[in-house]
């Protein structure tokens, strides 16, 4: 599972449950001569006196739907529906099947839209639990990996129409597959929350992106309107309401709100950092009254990797490594355990530290093994560390770091640290003012916080003051489904994060030439960090 | 014009002036790094600040149109939006033209949706006018006149489509034939009203009839929820808010609804009736606090009527007759003056009424003149009136009146004045204590009061009492486009009626007994109806 296993304690997370949209069983008596209420009206009738709502509305299409109605006898029959304060507006109605299934639900669809996966979780919202969940590629990614790529070919209507046709039948093949494997009618699922980067929002959205892209970056569109799955192009119940998680910009997309939300920085006493490294990496300093946000190009390097053997997590990837701080012996471990192909972002980072720290390699990435050591070899590129001798990996190639790749890894590593850096000092706070530091999305998941704090990633803070979040844009979708308190913290922060613009100025420049070492110029900063010098 | 002339003072009928929909030209800043607001989050904002609101919601498909908006230097636009409380929703934007019409408007589309005829007026709701005015054939007389035979038809899925597409296309014709008239692109019309019977508007909004139709006569929709002019099929601005007039039952309409409003019961301080002649007589009977309403088939022999010669209000139709109480001789208007074709309602009703007053018949209707007289004729259904006299007909053919029609005739005014009379006695009313009665309908607008009371159609109330509100519905979905109060005064009505079921009854037989004299058995009832023997 990608987000939460089994039931998820919504009190334990300081939240209510008030899902998105509530379900349940209505009997309608019979119309009379004396008791002529429309049937639609009726129902609405019926659904506010069971909910305690002075009000249920019925949209048009709904109306339709219950003239289609049998006349049965006793008419019992399944209704979602939306509530707001003590309004309700009925979703999905539903008398073809008396099935246990009509006893639970109502079922909802979080969505994280990464622009490499997509992720998907179908919620039992009554009942607070993770049913299913679905990881697919994004089919852009036939469009090239990186966004701007995407971005070009949507300059044309038919592109972004195909950008946006793709996903919407990626999510609804995906839907349609967890919900008859849960032999569920997709036309009971009845509420769906997404979230993205801005561009992935707005290719979901139908909008263009040509003013996402270029100077001065904006948005078409921060925050949607409430929509409903048609309008969207969502194959569920037609009237279900749609949360789009709102951006902060085309730097600072909807999938960062949602994990400050998983994060609680709406109710966090002390400031908090968060970190999300994708494409590029974000930060956001702040606690339940403030908020900072920044992005910087730090993240390729470090998550997919920009090195030739760098590659997405995925079977045959080194996710970790060691190295025997006496003999200088390289161990790894590979995902699946298949023979390696490559290294993913946690493992580049163990391979950096671990080198560094066993001294294989000196405070600025240079290799110290002499010429002719069974693990260094001279490519067109400088010198290189043998990582896997050939005779192990999966194609017969060895796996190898060059100095250049190093000195990527180390000049992304420094954007970071100097981001993080630069964000805390805005407000004039030093990183040992900072509570907690929660690192978003997988590549937090796996990366180890001591091999980050050993190459000077992050700062040199207390091991537990670091909490990965997982895939906090799919787990935030899914509080949002569930709880208004997690609706509305959603909103708050959105409104409240003020984006910094990070200007590159001398200052700057100096700060980001003291971190292009390992694991810093100032040594005094990372007073955790020994080396062994072989 | 069917409705109001030029500006309708609101403040004159006690109504405020916050129209379904406001417009105005907002001038946008251009995005910058150090404001890089979303295009439609910064729209949102401008006309936030326009118009003093908390916050404006911009629908998805309008986000996507800002996005096409060039970036001119200082961005002028037109925008019409919908306002209730603080809050404010997109309806339309605009930066093509720079034309007059900009500074006008918005504008909003009110429909009588007539089972005979569609009325349209186009009103400017910024300045209270109604600038058009158009009265179109219901396409769907061609299914029959009476509305059994449509609903019928509209059994079928397809016919029901039919009977939908037919409405909207003429509604839409209709609306794009009177911008052209005023230059203006139906883009800018942003708002809505329609008011039509209860199977007028199902039609309308693609409802099926079955259950309206059969006991226990229920809708399938008493109160629409609030809808937009693409969910309807309007063609004009897509976003428009679209209010369709509640209905009450299968015999009570939001055409009456409409009427309550252009009455100002709401407002009422002593108890009023109105009356609606249409294909049924409906009653109203209330004021400020309580209102009770019935129907009742008594109408279309008064209306167009049920007499060979009987025809809609038209070309060469007699809406005046006078007979000399002295020599007895009869004469007549015609409309458009073209020769005489035919009665329609106000004709009717002068002729028996002037008939009854000179003595051409006697109180129980039956013909004075004796055979042989050149004013009477026997046709194979008994004796019967000349009203027109062969020579001076259109087709060469008398107009006549039979004995068997004049039956029909006071068995009908009998039904009318048994409705009013057992509404009112049912809330211990007697008819003396009635402050007005309002006539609705073109029916109302043309009828004499004192003929109506001549012949016991209505009760003998003092004439200025009686208030003809010519084509209230209309007047009344002009009156929701423009005002706030007309639109929550519509609800109020709307919920605050108790709809009484005619329960067949020997009282009610005795009073419809009573009722089938000229004016009545009980002559103390018509004091101010006098008679003259020849």
């Amino acid at each position: 599972m990608e987000s939460f296993a089994g039931r998820i304690d919504l009190e334990a997370l300081g939240l209510d449950h008030q899902p998105l949209a509530w379900a349940g069983e209505l009997e309608l008596d019979q119309p009379s001569l004396r008791d002529n209420t429309g049937l639609a009206d009726r129902l609405a009738r019926a659904a506010a006196g069971r909910w305690g709502l002075s009000r249920v509305v019925v949209p048009l299409s709904l109306a339709s739907r219950i003239a289609e109605m049998p006349p049965f006898p006793g008419r019992r029959l399944w209704v979602s529906l939306q509530v707001e304060n003590d309004q309700g507006r009925l979703i999905a109605l539903d008398w073809s099947s008396t099935a246990p299934e009509s006893r639970r639900g109502p079922f909802g669809l979080a969505v994280d839209v990464g622009s490499t996966t997509l992720v998907l979780a179908l919620v039992d919202l009554g009942r607070a639990v993770v049913e299913e969940e679905l990881t697919l590629t994004n089919p852009q990614v036939r469009h090239g990996a990186d966004i701007l790529s995407r971005a070009h070919i949507a300059e044309k209507a038919e592109g972004l129409a195909e950008m946006t046709a793709g996903l919407l039948q990626a999510i609804n093949n995906g839907l349609a597959a967890m919900c008859r494997r849960l032999d569920l009618s997709v036309g009971r699922v009845s509420a769906a929350a997404l979230a993205g980067n801005t561009v992935m929002t707005h290719f979901l959205l139908g909008l263009p992106v040509r003013t996402v892209i270029r100077e001065p970056y904006v948005p078409v569109l921060n925050r949607p309107a409430e929509l409903t799955a048609s309008a969207v192009g969502l194959e569920m119940a037609p009237e279900a309401p749609v949360l789009v998680m709102p951006n902060r910009g085309a730097y600072f997309g909807g999938d960062l709100v949602a994990g400050l939300v998983v994060a609680g920085l709406a109710r966090a006493e002390e400031p908090c950092l968060m970190v999300d490294v994708g494409t590029n990496a974000e930060v956001v300093l702040g606690q339940k009254d403030w908020l900072v946000g920044a992005a910087g190009a730090a993240g390729p390097a470090l998550e997919s990797g920009v090195t030739a053997r760098g590659m997405t997590a995925g079977p045959g990837a080194i996710d970790r490594v060691r190295v025997d701080r006496r003999t200088g012996e390289i161990s790894w471990r590979t995902m699946a355990g298949a023979r390696p192909r490559g290294l993913c972002g946690s493992g580049l980072i163990d391979l950096l530290a671990e080198s560094f720290l066993s001294g294989l390699i000196d405070f600025k990435g240079r290799l110290t093994l002499p010429p002719g050591h069974p693990r260094r070899t001279d490519t067109d590129e400088g010198p290189a560390l043998i990582v896997v001798p050939a005779d192990q990996t999966e194609n017969g190639r060895p796996i190898l770091l060059t100095e250049v790749e190093i000195d990527i890894l180390i000049r992304s590593k420094a954007a970071m640290y100097t981001i993080l850096n630069t964000v805390t000092q805005s407000v004039g706070l030093s990183f040992d003012q900072i509570d907690r530091f929660f690192v978003a999305g997988t590549f937090g998941q796996h990366i180890d916080p001591r091999q980050a704090v050993a190459i000077g990633l992050v700062p040199d803070l207390p091991l537990e003051k670091f909490v990965p979040l997982g895939n906090s844009s799919l787990k935030g979708t899914i509080l949002a489904l569930l709880s208004n308190r997690a609706r509305v913290e959603a909103l708050d922060l959105w409104r409240r994060l003020t984006y910094l613009e990070m200007n590159v100025n001398q200052d700057l420049m100096n700060r980001f030439s003291a971190a292009r070492f390992l694991p810093h110029t100032d040594r005094r900063l990372f007073p955790s960090v020994g080396t062994t010098i072989i």
